[in-house]
């Protein structure tokens, strides 16, 4: 094996996994979905599960719901509930979730030394960079550094998208044919997507700027006006 | 609350835990105890229990056994046999328990965000350099680094043991007087220390560098010749 993935089930880390296995059956890559706590928790790992098998890539539900039962965020189930509006906004900033990357690399570089496995990878993103300090260039080149020394050279992080915006993985994806329709992006607890929520809309966007149409059901795809962002 | 401190239970991070708290009650300070399937675990956390009792600081235990199952290392339940003899020597690295320090320091770090803390500590020391990659300086180093940017500069990552032995932490205690007969440190799934394990012989040569006599009942206090080691 060579390289395990931080796959939440959502639309980039599906892409990520998707462009890492070449699109089909793999021994080489380790899927790892994260349960933690987050209102949409069971509606992401049901996506994370069918879409991985759908692949035929090994996949592993690592639950870190204990762990972080104390972790303050209006993501999670302890906490307040979803804004609406853009993924830039302020009001964003509730749903961070404290330290959520540096732990999920963490447990990532284990899983790898464990298992042999040199790289470890996670779709972050730049649009990320805005509220998720722990998905920012200068945290990533930090991290690298921390896993290499750490692991006394065994494990190396990998970011590739990391100065790609949303839509600029959904081209890469739409071009390879990616399966959206089995993906998930909604914070929110509910079977079908809200389109509201900042998660929602950013996908929302993404497609629209790709003059592509997402297959996803949605409760509303209506993209809300630059000013009320 | 300021500081969320690793706490095993062991002498090290028992002295780092009562330097914090000056050996008395306050609430500036958040011990945390991981479990991680670990063959000792029940023992070192019973010891952190009484330990932090005794000392009238608030102490979380974090269960991490579920996440670290499929780690690989003979520290674990699910690893071979401890192996006994010296502390650095080649079949200790049997022990290591991938990216340990990694995991906890991270989850320190989310915990201490969501408490409004500032530091996270750690009782790495210059003993753990030689087989442990992230005990070392150059890891604390990418850590603190990591810590900071992934936070947006909330946490600090301090190892204020970073480059003292464990005779020189241990002098650090002896003088504080430090309850060692609360501590636990033998690696090996026994209520008696077994003294033959590198843990224990590390520990034991630590109380013999500083001419005193650890508290702790051992099956066997004889330190094993240079030789051998």
């Amino acid at each position: 094996m060579k390289t395990v993935v931080s796959f939440s089930g959502g639309m980039d880390s599906a892409t990520l996994l998707w462009e890492l296995t070449n699109g089909g059956r793999t021994n080489d890559v380790l899927a790892v979905s994260f349960t933690y706590g987050s209102k949409h928790n069971e509606h992401e790992l049901r996506a994370a599960w069918t879409f991985a098998y759908r692949l035929g890539v090994r996949h592993r539900e690592i639950d870190l719901s204990g762990v972080m039962a104390g972790f303050k965020s209006d993501l999670l189930k302890s906490g307040g509930v979803i804004p609406e509006g853009h993924y830039e906004a302020e009001s964003m900033e509730r749903t961070v979730v404290p330290a959520r990357n540096i732990i999920f690399a963490s447990v990532l570089a284990g899983i790898a030394w464990s298992e042999g496995a040199e790289k470890v990878a996670l779709a972050v993103h730049a649009g990320d960079h805005a509220i998720y300090p722990d998905c920012r260039p200068e945290f990533v080149k930090d991290m690298i550094n921390a896993l290499w020394s750490g692991t006394d050279g065994r494990v190396s992080l990998h970011a590739p998208y990391l100065n790609l915006t949303k839509a600029q993985i959904l081209k890469r994806g739409l071009g390879l044919n990616v399966p959206y329709e089995l993906t998930r992006t909604c914070y929110k607890d509910q079977p079908v997507a809200c389109g509201k929520c900042g998660s929602c809309q950013e996908r929302l966007e993404a497609f629209v700027f790709n003059n592509a149409v997402d297959p996803l059901e949605y409760q509303s795809r209506d993209l809300m006006p630059k000013e009320s962002k």
